[in-house]
């Protein structure tokens, strides 16, 4: 099976992509941790339940990081998912057991006056856990470009 | 010797923090990206030259963690680093042979009306190169206590 990609020429505004599941793990949360965000309340599973998060929670980074690897499963853009930066909020924690998996909906298409070839999307990422709440709400401009493009 | 807190007591605007220095390299690029972010410019030396980023380049979220490891080094905040949310940019790639550190500033100190002993820290945290270009730029919110909350 060959893998379809998307051009600039096939997107549309309101195009909505959902990604497959990533179970965490208390594992995964502390090795993440240990080597980019060495707190207690992602290190501890005991230490942190006197802590604001009152328990064990993921560093927003990793929930970044995870994000981004379901991205690259969930948006065939040709040329890659190439990001210029964005906004990212945590409304809640993410937590060993949850089980992840994001919706990204492209809400804006900004054509480059420079680059008539290149465009940039505004696309909304949405990171749930099994009950549909929300762990991470990414706003992010990405590069896209048109077919004829090399 | 007693490493030293802050508590919200204790900052004002124009505070400035400033990390040590930390060495990527190659190998360090692609296994964040093996795990994270497969994209052909963050796992081959060779395939990314004819990529947009014209050689190997980190995945901004690998910048992002790294940025946040020199947080937890350089912010001495009293009950840690715990942030609501940001706005982040890459405005160039972070390369292999790239050494880097974070240069912290409290922008702005906004205190919560419902909790007297709290409030949002608006803090920008540039991440620069060994030539002092700036491979990221965030501009985060993090939580703040005073001294007497427990």
């Amino acid at each position: 099976m060959v893998k379809q990609v998307l051009y600039l020429d096939d997107l549309k505004v309101g195009d909505t992509f959902v990604s497959e599941k990533y179970s965490l793990s208390a594992d995964k949360i502390k090795n993440f941790a240990q080597e980019f965000d060495p707190q207690v309340f992602h290190c501890d599973e005991n230490l942190a339940e006197d802590t604001f998060f009152k328990g064990l929670a993921a560093s927003g980074w990793h929930t970044a990081a995870i994000t981004m690897k379901l991205l690259t499963e969930s948006l065939p853009f040709a040329h890659g998912i190439i990001g210029a930066g964005g906004e990212i909020n945590w409304p809640q924690p993410t937590r060993p057991t949850d089980n992840l998996y994001v919706r990204s909906t492209i809400k804006e298409i900004k054509y480059s006056k420079s680059k008539p070839n290149q465009a940039l999307l505004f696309v909304e990422t949405e990171t749930l856990n099994q009950h549909n709440e929300i762990c991470q709400k990414l706003d992010s401009k990405l590069l896209s470009f048109k077919k004829s493009t090399t």
